[in-house]
């Protein structure tokens, strides 16, 4: 298997479905009626394949395409990009699920420093993890950095950002982080523990590397991406 | 009005609806008991107001909340976030519509040049525009430049990328965007039309920041992006 295998639950009348999954699968690649295409690589490598298809329920059909992995550039948001595709703007088609092949995991292999890696961070190797927000927006830096201080000092792992706290004018990215990272470190220095602060990204290309670079000043130990607002691909690049 | 106006579609029984209603205001703003805000100017200016609430079929009705401008800090990923929030996991809940302040347009104002700019470009101040996508996806460069040349060479305004190109190894962007825009140059030279080319971005900062130069060395005169694969941030700042 070196293909997406992405799977669809399709509306369709039994006798329709052989042709109604084969055009899926033209709609879900090449978009183009195959006989109208004259490379012959196409047609092999490119054009999806109906892999197999199961009866699911009255009228209703699983489908599942083998998608050429080449068609993704191995960018996480092309994809989103080729698993929804145009049969999201079709009602009797939802996507289930998708398996990704070994050779896809090289650039969709998941989070770079996962459950090892916060337990590390947090020097917590065995106990369970606690995480809290700073809350709520429209606060100012002082207020947020002082219920972080709380927060730490209560023992808490991780201090996130609310998931409404953006950048602001009442507590801008830059004076928000700054404040509450500082007061962090201040009750780290006299508990000894490490409580970790996460603030929340946010905007476009220009934003977001003005905000990772004040995060690193800062001495900021995690990030937040919301990847269905600011990218897939931005995320993926923050693992990188 | 200087609040967003956003309406939601609520699955409720008429007898709770206030309280829903209320709840839902609660959710989409601060995010928590406004009974625990220590700081006035929050309840005042920044929790939601529940603005209307009509009967809408049913055990249905429509909410319309009214949410401060402020909560989003005039970038666009933030926007959506505050939009849809928290009862984006409430499946009694709906987004139906949104009103924009004026106070709002300053940030949230639309295209940049818009249908008059398109027609200034292509140089066809009143007929009809035409638009057409270089396709399928797994093509060299010079088979799509050479579909491209075509396309401008029967008259075609914009030529753009399907959306299944990306930066994928059978047409990387860097030599398909060239290819095709010299493609296009040429028959342009020929003709005396102004057939414009619209490569699809896609990607994370990184990823967006090179192919937008690359683009800009190649002359593109307009760029195609996703701004629910790549961030409506993205598109925000790529329209500035």
């Amino acid at each position: 298997m070196n293909r997406l295998q992405a799977t669809y639950r399709v509306r369709c009348e039994a006798a329709d479905i052989e042709r109604r999954a084969a055009a899926l699968a033209v709609e879900q690649s090449i978009e183009m009626p195959p006989a109208a295409v004259r490379d012959a690589r196409l047609l092999d490598a490119v054009l999806g394949r109906v892999e197999a298809i199961a009866p699911d329920g009255p009228a209703h059909f699983r489908v599942r395409l083998g998608l050429a992995l080449e068609t993704t550039g191995g960018e996480a948001g092309q994809l989103m990009n080729m698993l929804f595709g145009n049969c999201s703007l079709q009602p009797e088609v939802e996507l289930l699920d998708v398996d990704l092949p070994d050779a896809a995991l090289a650039r969709f292999g998941g989070p770079r420093f996962g459950i090892a890696g916060l337990r590390e961070l947090c020097g917590a190797p065995r106990r369970p993890l606690t995480c809290s927000a700073l809350k709520p927006q429209g606060s100012t830096p002082e207020a947020l950095a002082d219920l972080a201080a709380r927060l730490a000092a209560a023992g808490i792992d991780i201090v996130k950002d609310d998931h409404g706290l953006a950048d602001q004018d009442a507590a801008p990215f830059a004076r928000r982080v700054d404040a509450v990272q500082r007061a962090i470190d201040a009750v780290n220095r006299s508990t000894g523990r490490r409580c970790v602060y996460a603030p929340s990204l946010g905007g476009g290309p220009r934003r977001l590397r003005e905000q990772i670079r004040l995060a690193r000043e800062a001495g900021v130990g995690m990030l937040m991406l919301a990847p269905m607002v600011s990218g897939m691909g931005a995320l993926q690049e923050l693992r990188e």
